[in-house]
């Protein structure tokens, strides 16, 4: 057995509770090297006749990735608190290993052997509002929905899609082109709008914000918003807006000040600002987003600015009833605030989704004391890689998916941010080469797996552009120019999420097949004893798949019934079926 | 190369900010399997002509445990944020290691694949009180130090010595004998006072708290508690009480109260009770502290409680001016509470110090937002095992204490608090079977290694103790009974922490060998162009030894100058040699 790769350790992706009275526990062993593994554990202050007193339990395979295989079992100890090892078996071995290594008989004498779940305090406990595991997302890039007010358009305002988008260029967006448009939203399923932000700034992107506490007046005012929010919470559908906290824009007033007087200005302990006089040219000698010298670092450490921006925080929830914050670069604002964040905004609802914009391993960030979830970057380039790209194969690409699922715990994975484009990058049938069938085969995987799916707006009837600005370009609304049957066919997966229960995050992912000759993929998402089998080829070929159906099937989305055996596939094409246990 | 031992991790002892500029990076490789290990790195935003911009700094061995070679590097990034990799190389490949896994060529199109610290926020850097490191602590079980005020004695007192500790006697230790004696502890070298449990309570340990407001008046009132921490300051030593906020005792007011009117009492959410009516036996049906009917557990969710116990931390500190917190059973206390534990003492007194007492793996309180410290048992457990026990051999020894040593941030270990016995196991010279060299190796070992020793009175004079109670017999004061030899060694090994920097916290360890044959140790302590060699035999033969001494070196136990050669010791025999590069 190779002791090198096995690893634990416990309170991340490995031990975690998943809820007041749930522990999951997974261990990492090499690829293909152990055949059983148990569970060896036991209540810490449980002793008799000066032995630790342990059962044990079977653990699954729950995973696996190029290197390793990951093994699950769920636990509810009954009183909260766990002392565990774990007993590993092959042809040739038998070892026990604990936090303090390996032994080839479990050691009894002592309970400090043993890893340590000492209890589960339920505020601890990472729990995302309820609502989140349900929900079918929508982007809007406000300036680029919808023109609905002409009234409040903004100086040299172009007409609708007249032409190509630029960093400086304006169509006039607005709040009352999504009020307008919420139909659309409604008849495709969407359950959640998430708006980049909408405070007044500068750009067309508003990223460079000026005032927190105002609305863009290009968008409309404080009463259009909360009719907004209204129109929206009256048709089911929450909504997200975007707080840019790392930093502030250049015409924010509070940096204005601090260029105008130095050393002598109030604000001067705003920012991270290096020396005096502040100089921006040739490179800014404060601390920038990037080394953009328009977004000048704010000093979260600052109990002023911490006292703004969680009013900023608290505002927009209590005035406005949004449900969510979207956090911009979220990795770079110390963690300190952030959980200050968090009890500040759930103080005023306690069931507001709370997502961070982080691209890496993001497990600091998902402890229960910060973030509901990330932005789930590397879903998106694993699902990009292998259905858009054609970068890697099947194996990899389940190799990629296994280890994002593995990374964080069950319970953050159900309420992750799956995206598959932005106003940040281009759109999907772009990235796919214009290719309808791949970008179909993205949105079935996309839709069907453990998380929150997000949809770029536009990218439901075929949008195209390149990475941004190309990507933000205006919604098409002329019934003529949009594809139907891409929309039609979107619509059909999130009603799935709705009326198959296996088919949303109630159901339990894991991959059955991946195949680089043929390059299709076969997984299963399981609920109670109903599963639903995604066959997927990712070729330009037909080709014929030995799917494990063993009783009689249903195809989900023709409703035909199917035979045990050999199922065909057109290139590029796909099968969901139902089977019952 | 094996892929499957390599290991990195941000933000944990993998990954970590040492101060405000500086990071600390470590990768794991399996031992003895790559030659060189280079960090590749980069600001995220360093880009040019569409390429990541990266540079290279070589890593070295830290250490190495059984099964690992822990590489390490400092780097202090211009912009306060990295993103990472590593480059590893041996004889027959070379690889780079990413968050996104292996690659033969480091991949420049995208800063995606790479690690990242995003940024070191100041408030998020772990920081310890500056004075811990240099301080070397005495623990006191008040009942059984001195009785210096006879008119408080509790009923049924013992004349001093009188008789073997139990569970139920009581000697009548107080704080006016602790003032009496407070020479003892000056000449020791004694800078830190670690007091057991103080407030009222009902047996003689006191860990039952009836009262978390008051001094159990056996030990004296609130003047006489001022007056020792006066007489503790003025004679350069800090004081540490030790809080019990897991549970009460069975007599605290709150319970009782709950036991009385059960579901009708007021204080029913003060504790995880589980059923109406409450009852004790055969087994509580309310959460206690292990299975220990007559400590239940505290529900420190419930705000009420939280302030409670919150005011307590404060108060002492402000109205007491004690220098530090030991924290009872602190793993089984809600993150969030300790959170907040920190911000409230540190807000009266910010260079107070947190211990919290957790036997096993303890990343997850030590990540700056928590305890400054952990009471270090894996460090105790791995000298008793050697030294004391007998139990392992020199290098399982080392490759125990490299594996401590590497569990945590190095600003961690530097405070981390090594005790080798305390009120609750056996005395060390007991645990040595009498043996008074092996008990000198121990403090020999103790008192150079990183991080804050503490020495648990009467151990300095020969005490011995079996398991408690008779670890806690009364301190022997009669001078002709004093083991006065073993006094004076360990008092000159803690004034070596003062006069040699290398010595203490400042001097970074190594092993140099690790010898199963002769059971020998060599390890280094390195502070700028100065090294110290410690030489220790555990073994009951004289052996010969050749110690890695290039130049001529002083022997800083005897004074004497040594040549090059090879050193003889005798049986249980140690030298410490100071050289100059």
């Amino acid at each position: 057995m190779l002791k090198e790769a096995i690893y634990h350790r416990p309170k991340n992706n490995y031990a975690y509770a998943y809820d007041e009275e749930t522990l999951h526990i997974r261990l990492r062993t090499k690829k293909n090297d152990v055949e059983h593994v148990n569970l060896i554990c036991g209540d810490p202050y449980d002793w008799k006749n000066g032995q630790f007193q342990t059962h044990q339990l079977p653990m699954l395979i729950s995973g696996s990735d190029e290197l390793f295989d990951y093994w699950f079992v769920e636990i509810k100890p009954p009183y909260r608190r766990l002392r565990y090892g774990f007993e590993l078996t092959n042809d040739s071995e038998k070892l026990i290993y604990t936090e303090k290594g390996f032994y080839t008989e479990k050691p009894l004498d002592d309970t400090a052997y043993y890893f340590c779940f000492p209890f589960i305090n339920e505020i601890d406990v990472f729990h995302a509002p309820k609502w989140v595991k349900d929900t079918v997302w929508y982007q809007i890039f406000p300036e680029r929905f919808a023109n609905g007010d002409k009234s409040i358009n903004p100086p040299g305002t172009l007409p609708w899609g007249s032409a190509e988008p630029e960093y400086n260029n304006f169509f006039g967006g607005d709040f009352q082109g999504i009020i307008d448009h919420i139909d659309h939203l409604v008849e495709l399923g969407i359950t959640g709008l998430y708006l980049t932000p909408i405070f007044k700034a500068k750009s067309n992107h508003k990223y460079d914000t000026i005032d927190y506490m105002e609305i863009d007046p290009q968008f409309g005012d404080k009463d259009t918003f909360k009719h907004l929010v209204q129109t929206c919470h009256n048709n089911g559908i929450k909504v997200m807006l975007d707080a840019v906290f790392n930093h502030s824009g250049y015409y924010f007033p509070q940096f204005q000040d601090v260029l105008e007087n130095g050393e002598n200005s109030i604000y001067k302990n705003w920012f991270h600002l290096r020396e005096f006089p502040i100089i921006t040219e040739p490179m800014p000698n404060y601390d920038t987003f990037a080394f953009v010298k328009d977004m000048p670092k704010l000093n979260t450490e600052n109990p002023e600015v911490k006292e703004y921006l969680l009013e900023v925080g608290r505002y927009w929830v209590r005035e406005f009833n949004i449900d969510g914050w979207r956090l911009d670069v979220a990795n770079e604002v110390d963690h300190q605030f952030w959980r200050e964040f968090r009890q500040a905004v759930k103080s005023i609802k306690p069931d507001v989704y709370i997502l961070g914009e982080i691209w890496h391993d993001s497990m600091p960030w998902l402890q229960g004391d910060q973030f509901d979830a990330v932005m789930n970057y590397p879903f998106t380039n694993g699902a990009l890689q292998y259905f858009a790209k054609d970068a890697v194969k099947a194996t990899h690409f389940a190799n990629i998916i296994s280890g994002v699922l593995h990374s964080y715990p069950n319970n953050v994975n159900e309420v992750q941010f799956n995206l598959l484009d932005s106003h940040d990058t281009p759109r999907i049938l772009t990235i796919c080469d214009n290719n309808k069938d791949k970008m179909k085969l993205l949105y079935l995987f996309q839709l069907s797996f453990t998380g929150t799916p997000c949809i770029y707006y536009g990218d439901e009837v075929g949008m195209t552009g390149g990475q941004d600005p190309g990507c933000r370009r205006c919604m098409i609304w002329d019934k003529d120019k949009q594809d139907l049957e891409l929309f039609n066919f979107v619509k059909k997966l999130i009603s799935l999420r709705q009326t198959e229960p296996a088919f949303g995050n109630q159901g339990s992912f894991q991959f059955i097949e991946a195949n680089d000759e043929s390059n299709h993929i076969i997984y299963k998402k399981t609920f109670e004893n109903e599963s639903l089998l995604f066959v997927m080829n990712n070729s330009n070929t037909n080709i014929e798949v030995k799917a494990p159906i063993t009783s009689d099937a249903i195809d989900i989305l023709s409703g035909e019934q199917v035979k045990p055996g050999t199922i065909r596939l057109d290139s590029y094409g796909f099968k969901v079926f139902k089977l019952i246990r």
